[in-house]
């Protein structure tokens, strides 16, 4: 967003304090409520008047996730071949609710979410064919969150529903925020969510044998280990768990393996990458979001379990008004037995367009481009001794930060990176976001966006290394006035 | 879909038998799989094959929910505004997270969600303006999820989490099936979910008289009653529960009280019908579809609760790399503490282009209209002695049936109406479907698409009585033979 307001001029170049934020926010959340009505109007109005509100209210407000310059997160990808299946889904707006609602659909997605898995050389229990298979989910949280339920309803079902306390989830310090969510929803006790710490000596994966130890306490201590959440490309710093040797760990204990490879699963369609994912075949479900990094618009988050049964027995309900013989006869899929939601859109549309319209080739040529300027950009990071790179750089997100100044490292450079990121993104020529690893202040520089080229990466560097100098040099300034 | 396969020509008039129906189901569940090759292809295709495809193999294996021969089910209605809603938010498909990730999206959603409050004349208390808000879900599915966990939640901060065996749950044997996924993911003990019997005489509503009842022997039992969920407008009869009764008594007992309102809750923006939602101001939590007959193109389910913070504190996560000052500072709304999934799509969009195209007058006449054809349809059942309708038609769902034949009513017409059903949508010029109520076999006409005409509920009609003859028919020559 521009950034408006009456700033005076002398104040340009000093990032926002606080009390601006705070000023400026309010107006910012009063912006829309000032400039619509504050009811729904009586008599229809004219489309043009409503196309010029989108442009000049909406538009303004919005944080841009298809610039070039967006940086932050992690991508969310729109494409031509995806817009059209959203246009086509939404146009024949068929509604999901069982198989027999609109068979196609349900079929489809079967056989997309084969091809994908095929791409993605999953293990054969994965597709379709035999006990397992693939489901579109809305997002990981949701993919995370079933899977998580039929583990639990699993266990429970053999050790009875009282044992809830004994329940224990574990994962590293760097998973995905919703499976805390989804122990919350769960019931899974506060107590029993196990955070392995991780650093930087594993590259913040997973250590195996602080993983094993803590299972093996948790035994002892009369507890039942029952679920492990691995990632494959964290959120913070797309660090990689040891899938192989966590595997085992889960093998031998009888414990849900699910791999969340939200982000960095769409690298591992090419084979450079797909060791990655090496260990697979010790995983009891796997996720992906083709939506962050695989051209799909959102919401496309791909989920696959080895036994769908387990999803059918956790969520299936067969009221009487969806009863249907196809259904009744086991014949075919009903994918609302294998998530929350009862209705679905016909995603599958634009998950299939996408791959036919470009072919895995092609979309492995993409992933690649990224991965290239992401590396890129290290490099120019690496060529100034002002900042260091924090995380090893995997796939397209570069992890790094600005040094703190000699003899002045009271919080280790958090709040100079803090100050950093907010001066940089103020001059609205490109956003980007951070995290917080090892009490570290790290900026996270995530390459991912459909029109991203080498020019826009050499030019945010250019911004970043300037806004650093300027953020230097206040700092300097401040010091001899201090003095 | 139409009717494929070789069926011989004295056969046609029969609605098909079970083994029929199996092989056809394994052809049909074969039709994708045998037109589509098994795997993503290498190199681009062409976009015309791509179109082909969809237009040959993909549309004639879909179930037409915007046919104006479509009665099945509820409405999912698809519209032009909506649509173009669609398009937009595909378009820029901006990824909410936070409201920093979006600001305008959120704000947005606010906004909109206080006019269908107003349109629909809820308390105050529901607007955001105070402790409350609306939020768009999914599904009513969703919805009904995420208040019954933040309702378990509140109540075991105060008891405890081990008393979850003490929790109990109230519906009516109407309630949706999403409700009892609800319980299983909630972890709700099976026991502790009291489904109160309704029947014709209260037409299908709760009779407050026996809830109180179950009330009441649950705490004597020491067990924990927290959680009510009414319907107005259920999934098979579109009955209504009696908000104000039941209301005094989940207030009595400080008792989270649900209403779902998912099909009929569009009905009520016009005011003759608005009084079913008397009672709101002893309801927590208040939910209606919009995506299912108010024009807005799925998914969009509409959720407001009186006080946000329950929902904050049982989703709230708040990871580091999504902080940022203006959530920090609770200047602003972030809808991911409010619902499952972390991302969300920018759907405000098409509810806003929906009521600003259309206007709330020419929606009040749009239900209207659809109201006077299910009346219409009503009148054409009761014109025929064969039929009987079997609940009041309060909104647009005329409940019905063929009656049993003198002398040959075994099963009450069970077996027989599910035959005309059968035949009549194997006739492929009508869509409609069946419930189960008070274990007699209905059948359900849902008036709502945005197509639908008088005309089409007069030919309709015309089908339906003219399998019931080829029936009866049937019925009596079968008889002759017999003899």
């Amino acid at each position: 967003m521009s950034n408006g307001g009456n700033v005076r001029e002398n104040d340009t170049l000093k990032p926002m304090d606080s009390k601006q934020l705070r000023e400026y926010g309010h107006r910012m959340l009063d912006y829309l409520k000032d400039l619509l009505p504050d009811a729904a109007p009586e008599q229809p109005e004219n489309f043009q008047h409503v196309l010029d509100d989108i442009t000049k209210k909406i538009i303004p407000g919005l944080t841009h996730w298809q610039s070039p310059n967006f940086f932050g997160y992690y991508p969310g990808n729109s494409s031509i071949a995806g817009f059209l299946g959203e246009m086509i889904c939404s146009g024949l707006n068929v509604i999901g609710l069982s198989w027999i609602t609109s068979p196609a659909s349900t079929e489809l997605e079967v056989i997309v979410l084969d091809w994908l898995a095929k791409l993605l050389n999953l293990p054969d229990q994965f597709l379709s064919t035999g006990h397992g298979g693939g489901i579109i989910q809305g997002t990981a949280s949701e993919a995370i969150l079933v899977v998580l339920l039929a583990a639990r309803d699993k266990i429970l079902e053999r050790i009875g529903r009282n044992s809830m306390d004994k329940l224990v989830v574990y994962s590293s310090d760097q998973v995905h925020s919703s499976l805390k969510k989804a122990c919350q929803i769960a019931g899974i006790y506060n107590d029993n969510f196990r955070i392995i710490k991780t650093d930087a000596s594993s590259g913040y994966g997973i250590d195996p044998l602080n993983l094993d130890q803590a299972v093996h306490v948790d035994i002892e201590a009369g507890l039942i280990p029952f679920f492990l959440c691995a990632t494959v490309g964290t959120t913070s710093s797309a660090s990689v768990d040891p899938l192989v040797k966590i595997g085992k760990i889960t093998e031998e204990n009888a414990m849900w393996f699910h791999v969340d490879a939200a982000y960095a699963g769409s690298a591992c369609i090419c084979p450079e990458y797909r060791h990655y994912l090496d260990g697979l075949e010790y995983v009891d479900s796997f996720c992906m979001n083709p939506h962050k990094w695989l051209l799909i618009n959102f919401d496309c988050s791909t989920l696959w379990v080895k036994e769908r049964s387990a999803l059918v027995n956790s969520f299936g309900t067969n009221p009487d008004y969806l009863k249907n013989k196809m259904s009744q006869q086991k014949n075919v899929v009903d994918f609302n037995d294998w998530q929350i939601p009862l209705g679905r859109r016909f995603r599958s549309l634009k998950l299939w367009m996408v791959l036919r319209l470009y072919g895995a080739d092609k979309l492995r040529g993409y992933i690649r481009n990224h991965i290239n300027l992401a590396k890129q950009f290290e490099q120019l990071v690496r060529s100034d001794s002002r900042f260091e790179i924090v995380c090893p750089t995997l796939f397209s997100l570069v992890c790094f930060r600005f040094l703190p100044y000699n003899n002045d490292n009271d919080d280790d450079g958090y709040e100079l990176n803090s100050q950093l990121l907010d001066a940089i993104n103020s001059t609205g020529q490109l956003f980007f976001t951070h995290t917080i690893i090892s009490d570290k202040y790290i900026l996270r520089f995530a390459v991912g966006a459909v029109l991203t080229e080498e020019r826009h990466i050499r030019e945010a560097w250019k911004v970043i290394q300037n806004q650093a100098t300027i953020i230097s040099n206040n700092h300097i300034l401040s010091k001899i006035n201090l003095k």
